[in-house]
């Protein structure tokens, strides 16, 4: 099979994407990321658009990359001006990168309305554009704006821009479905028709917005296309653009292209989070390939087949783009799940049968009564060790209390007095928030931090509510997920009542108790804590 | 074009998805709306995994569909046993349905392996499962587990599992891409030889493992193909279900299918958010058809194109699935946004251009603290009322305090205090509830009854909490929607605070001054009140 070139846009494209923008040196971090797993372009920026790509440009140059070669993207010149007057064509050529992609309008609709210029004029902005980069050394890559809409209406003059690109001395021709909506059969009928006419390498570059950019991306290379554009995560306007997390796996893995080494796809996952970190977007849980979700089983057939061989359901093996598989526990587990989770959790509690059907009924129990284990693994071990009596708790509440005050037009006044045991001593205390489960949380660590310093490493980073039966109003049933972490590891737990705040402190205590749990200090109050 | 059969199973398949779970109740909503946008099928649940899908059948039946036919899961009888005495057979029985979907192993390697039993014997269960259940005056439809993975294993077992299905009675096969890894051409090519085989009606179900669900389905379809099964959003285990909000539109607008009527097609989009709504999900922002950003356009040029013609960068019409266009960083196209609810809301407010300039950037603030005034219309339309100072507050808060008391092992005591002002009269009382919310709703609604009788028509339905930024843990932002209703109308409100009771409590203010607003009483105490 045929190598395919991945040509990465995440710091170009990528940034159209609504609530997507990284800095210039988020940009540099991740070109350099590209780079070490062996992308072959790395597209930067729009240096004619705004200052910060230039900036990327600019640091990037002093960079030794691997592998990548590092383009600039840019438009062809103005109707009615020449190359080198073109203030836009001038920041490209000024980005100073190898590599100069220039898109250029297709659509004979978009060039006498969009652009309000010749059908001529647009073919000689397209020749001229790319003739003069070439000449000052750049290899050119040609984008061909809405290539596929464009075709559809002109077929005749579609090919023509492609030819005047590749008289103007273009090294790869990109066909792009810009809007978005194009069928797979028609891409790659399409992409059949230009090979058949233009003797150079073709490249593809989708947009999702019918749900089918990878399809897209994939029905071309099977066509013919050897020069893939694309975001990690899929990010880019509107529904994104094509997700290079499942095309470069797809192509790889079941496509048996030559894309990038296989050491580097164990990376993908990796990549991809990187990304989202970078980007501040939340990962996408159930993200093909990469997603925390993609490898999680959670129907109880599922599981008791996965045990006995993991491609009863799966389509690849996880560690093969960095992933790993999980086990959910849930109302629609079965006993598999739960021995799987004793496993993984390395325990070896569960001896008899007998035993571990009696803390599955409870499981269900609390899930009927709205408790959830999924992203609450640390509620779940716990109920685990507190199932089998190994567990001492690390504290006792006696009481608690919670007042908040409000008037009109001044700020909220929210309170938590606590009252403990901690081994044999009594600590009574409180503390205020910027609401009441704050105000709990700050005097819960108040009380106890004397007594296990390791609390003082622990925080909250997420805070979930959910009413789970809507129809009482204020009434409902509440859940609470919360999310710790102590900067090494992260861990879920959960609390449900009618009450807010109960369900709020039962999430609270398990996050604390399964924290200690895990820094090896375990419920053993510290000696020297006083009260 | 054929018509296509649309089968959805968000309510069993979809509740797969991690962390996406329904109420009884909420499945019914869910049937209901389906049942109304003409869906052909709802499969309600595997009735006999869980008590709670059972419950859904039991109200289901309650219901006049007006179109769809409601589904029962359940698997092929177990190894050794007749079907009449499977308990999973008999509780899809028991489940009341019309149509029962049933499936079956088709790969080899899984009746071997995961099944334990002989390839034989997995042909019976096959047969004489469906043979029963359509002898009790059920359609079957037969689900093909792994049918690609299977065929490409070993054809000949595949096709004959398939033979057995029809030979008891299947009214339809489904081949089910279970492990979501295949690729369109695959798919296309197994099902093309499966109608040369097999002359009964053809289904495909799909999973997203590879982004690929939606295109593998489409190409079932092109190649043969008339029932399709997905999930609204995509929701599913592991990387999710073919997402039917975009398979639908795809099929009907690209394709030129019939599947459901186009006035429906026209409420997709309130689908997917109702249903993310139901699953407390974040709805995808950038969803193809459907998301909020699906439209959206950021940057100078694609927006000056679009403004001369939308078909520069929209594939469709957004009203064509319910959708709208959204112009980001505009103004002017906020403005025209507003003039635009005005008319909606048949408010004859807004008349010089300085007020409504003015609104706007109180609007766009609130949005920038997290007021969201979709599903919030109540607190909107109150805003408008407000700017223009043609309202009168129903009352004013002159001081509020709640207390909650909890100690382990007994129930937590949730108190409210409030004191008002209505009219010339001071109103000083307090009230118990199950939670703060529900004791502050008690509350409020104890002092205003007297001068308000219309509020004893009032009752909350609907209490949701989100938190909006989840990095500061509890410290974060939370948003309170509330939806009302009096028996004839309802109405949503939405308060935004970092403390969950402020938040609750704008959300339960605006509740009740939309209500009076809109019960014609409008602000004016009932002069018969007393304190």
């Amino acid at each position: 099979m045929a190598a395919v070139e991945i040509y990465d846009t995440t710091l170009r494209d990528g940034t159209q994407g609504e609530g997507i923008s990284f800095s210039a040196e988020d940009k540099v971090k991740i070109a350099l990321k590209l780079d070490k797993m062996g992308f072959h372009f790395v597209e930067g920026g729009w240096p004619g658009s705004n200052p910060k790509d230039m900036a990327f440009f600019r640091r990037i140059k002093s960079c030794r990359l691997g592998h990548a070669r590092v383009a600039a993207f840019g438009c062809t010149r103005r109707p009615g001006v020449t190359a080198v007057e073109d203030a836009n064509i001038q920041s490209v050529l000024a980005a100073g990168a190898p590599v100069a992609t220039i898109f250029g309008k297709t659509w004979d609709f978009h060039v006498l309305h969009a652009l309000g210029t010749t059908l001529d004029e647009n073919l000689a902005m397209i020749k001229e554009s790319l003739a003069f980069l070439k000449s000052r050394g750049l290899t050119v890559i040609y984008d061909a704006e809405h290539f596929f809409d464009g075709f559809k209406a002109n077929p005749a003059y579609a090919l023509a821009t492609l030819k005047a690109a590749a008289a103007g001395g273009a090294a790869t021709l990109v066909l792009c479905d810009t809007n978005g909506g194009n069928l797979p059969a028609d891409i790659a009928a399409v992409i059949r028709r230009v090979r058949d006419e233009i003797p150079l390498p073709l490249g593809i570059h989708c947009h999702n917005d019918g749900e089918l950019a990878v399809a897209n991306t994939l029905a071309a290379v099977e066509a013919g296309a050897t020069h893939v554009q694309g975001t990690v995560n899929g990010y880019g306007e509107r529904c994104g653009n094509a997700n290079l997390c499942s095309i470069i796996p797809n192509l790889t893995l079941k496509c048996g292209h030559e894309t990038i080494p296989r050491q580097s796809l164990a990376g993908l996952t990796e990549l991809s989070r990187y990304v989202s970190e970078l980007a501040n977007m939340h990962p996408s849980s159930h993200q093909p390939f990469v997603g925390t979700s993609a490898f999680a089983h959670k129907g109880g057939v599922h599981v008791s087949a996965i045990l006995k061989d993991t491609r009863t359901y799966e389509h690849i093996d996880p560690a093969l783009v960095g992933n790993r598989r999980r086990v959910l526990v849930s109302e629609l587990s079965g006993l598999s799940n739960l021995m799987y989770k004793y496993q993984e959790l390395n325990l070896n509690l569960g001896t008899s049968s007998e035993e571990n059907r009696r803390l599955l009924e409870e499981i269900k129990e609390l899930e009927h009564q709205g408790f959830q284990f999924e992203g609450a693994e640390g509620s779940f071990e716990l109920l685990l060790h507190r199932a089998y009596n190994h567990y001492r708790e690390p504290f006792k509440l006696e009481n608690l209390r919670i007042i908040i005050e409000m008037r009109e037009n001044s700020p909220v006044y929210s309170e938590a007095i606590i009252k403990l045991t901690v081994g044999d001593r009594v600590v009574h205390t409180a503390a205020e928030g910027n609401g009441p489960v704050n105000a709990l949380d700050n005097a819960l660590r108040k009380a106890l931090e004397e007594f296990y310093p390791a609390i003082a490493r622990m925080q909250l980073n997420d805070y979930k509510v959910r009413v789970l039966d809507e129809k009482d109003g204020t009434g409902a049933v509440v859940r609470v997920l919360i999310e710790s972490g102590d900067g090494e590891r992260s861990w879920g737990t959960v609390g449900v009542s009618p009450n807010i705040i109960e369900a709020s402190w039962q999430a609270l205590v398990d996050s604390i108790a399964y924290g200690l749990l895990k820094s090896g200090k375990e419920t053993k109050p510290c000696q020297s804590g006083t009260a």
